[in-house]
């Protein structure tokens, strides 16, 4: 049985860049969660990690995020606590107190949101998330794909507000009640759902995920300083496929309804010169189209690098002139069945196009 | 990636030993399963497993197996390629050929049938399957829990008839369709079903079942030779936790709508004098009730043991007087989503009884 784990500044410094990563674009800016949880550490807190295997059937685990359009998080900054009072308020609904927590989405800052939540309830986070990525609504995630309720839930905002979501028809339902409330407390809000028995979030979740995105940002890392181009490391390491490269020449991008929702556009340099990619966004990359043809939609995950640094390129800071690396990653299994395709495939988005997983090596399985 | 291997007359024995303890009473007679696949090797047929991993999107993959009550099974002889003929018959009514087959379920001779019929299409099979055990109906394994239409599905019996299922409302119209069809065929048949991609094989299944079978016969065959107790040895490997241990002082068993359905009742020995066990059986063991309380229930695996030999006795062999060690072992995960427990889980066959997995190891993670 492997242990209770705990974690570094440096840690953070990798995960920000492994969880941007995985993000597509989304799950809130990961430099600025970064630099709070480092306060928090400072502040004398513990980050501990429970491998996903150290799981008992009674565990209490409350899975939290932060929720809401990107852009405005670079804005509108956080209290900081925001994560950790959802969770509370929670946890005084079901007057239970929770054994761990986990993460709702493992891309962004919410990679990080559930240990500064975890360090001031002080208890550890599962090494575990229930999107192996990021995706813009709630129902989106494994724990409800797979038939778990994510009632009660709370929304707990930086001027104190706390909404309690105590039942709803279903899990669009939570995701439209929550929105609105996000929504209503400015756009961004710390989110936490009702508690998961251990058994329920082994059966349900993503396993490893916070270690896969701490081992990606390691490598990332551990590229700069050997001079190996970080982007080929970033291939390497994942199996992913190398869709585009080129600058970006335009960025469209607005919010509706709480959603950052928009578009980039490519323009194609060596091997993809003449050519063009465009990627629709909502909070994250969707769909990409090479020269008009389908290359890649959801649930895979369609990530923009930085040519340079091989680090991603978040929604809210896509900007004209950058040089990116557009590459393509096979979704994890669970996200992949007919069951999941219903909720997270290109048709729950709006696009009328059949999933074709990448042709990419088992990332997710493998590790 | 890892390449595709060729089973031996010696891997059969072993992987009748693990499929057979894996089945859970069920999922046909191994042995006389293993006997006719030793006969297909003389002919110089090959019997292929393809790693999990070495799926391809666009593979195009049948799942096949035995259905019927395992009791007929005995006493009416397969003519050998009922399976095959079954895969032939979905072939013929879609026009696409199989590239590999899987198994529906890993348990008793499903594990070997599916490597029969391969053989005979010059197809290697997956190492993987739909149950990570066995159960009584169609609608259980995880292909079609997730998603996956079964129909078009064919039936074939030793006398030559073929029945092709080529529409149903559901899952549960399709078990009701095939199981009248394999009464009326004499209460066994090969069963197989509709092409699935690799992708969504990828998606649905339980991986790395066949191999871990094979590995968990041939622990207790070296057990065996080294007289290790081969019921600690199971028990080490597994992770598995000893639920009884005792003498079978009852067996009730009867054909009843094409399933073996009854109960086994064991009397306690050693650390269990004075307890008494019941198991409930469809098929498969469903349900364990020490002195009238329920200690494990579906779809964790209810395992009967013969106590010298380590091996498991199944359903149609069962009878007063075996000494037998009863051990549980968590389900693969796939089994423990509210998704999978609606339709595998013990409500789901009749019992007004909320499931609690053991407490037990991830056997089938860790593999």
């Amino acid at each position: 049985m492997a242990d209770i784990w705990t974690l570094s500044e440096d840690d953070l410094d990798a995960l920000a860049i492994g969880a941007a990563i995985l993000g597509t674009g989304g799950g809130g800016n990961p430099y600025i969660g970064k630099l709070r949880a480092k306060q928090v550490l400072r502040q004398g807190y513990q980050m501990k990690v429970m491998p996903f295997e150290g799981l008992r059937e009674h565990d209490v685990v409350i899975s939290v995020g932060g929720i809401g359009a990107p852009i405005v998080g670079i804005e509108k900054f956080e209290r900081g606590d925001e994560c950790y009072r959802a969770v509370r308020a929670v946890e005084h609904f079901v007057k239970t107190r929770a054994t761990a927590l986990v993460a709702s989405e493992i891309g962004g800052s919410n990679a990080i949101e559930p240990l500064i939540a975890a360090a001031y309830a002080g208890v550890p986070v599962v090494d575990a998330d229930g999107m192996g990525r990021a995706f813009p609504e709630i129902q989106m995630c494994t724990y409800l794909i797979y038939g778990l309720r994510g009632t009660p839930a709370a929304l707990a905002d930086e001027k104190g507000n706390i909404v309690v979501i105590s039942d709803t028809h279903d899990a669009y339902w939570l995701e439209k009640l929550a929105r609105t409330g996000a929504v209503d407390m400015g756009a961004t809000a710390g989110f936490a759902m009702a508690p998961m028995t251990g058994s329920e979030v082994m059966a349900t979740a993503i396993p490893g995920t916070l270690s896969l995105a701490l081992r990606l940002g390691r490598s990332v890392q551990s590229a700069k300083r050997s001079r190996i181009s970080p982007v080929e490391q970033v291939l390497e390491v994942t199996g992913a496929n190398r869709l585009f490269e080129g600058k970006i020449v335009d960025v469209s991008r607005r919010i509706v309804k709480g959603f950052a929702r928009g578009s980039v556009t490519i323009e194609g340099v060596s091997a993809f010169a003449d050519s063009q990619l465009v990627i629709n966004i909502q909070n994250e990359n969707l769909i990409a189209y090479k020269d008009g043809q389908v290359v890649a939609t959801v649930p895979d995950l369609i990530i923009i690098l930085d040519s340079d640094t091989g680090e991603a390129i978040t929604t809210e800071v896509l900007r004209y002139g950058f040089h990116v690396t557009v590459i393509g990653l096979l979704a994890p299994r669970q996200l992949c069945t007919p069951v999941a395709l219903q909720v997270v495939g290109p048709r729950a988005f709006g696009y009328d196009v059949q999933y074709q997983p990448l042709a990419s090596g088992g990332w997710y399985e493998a590790h």
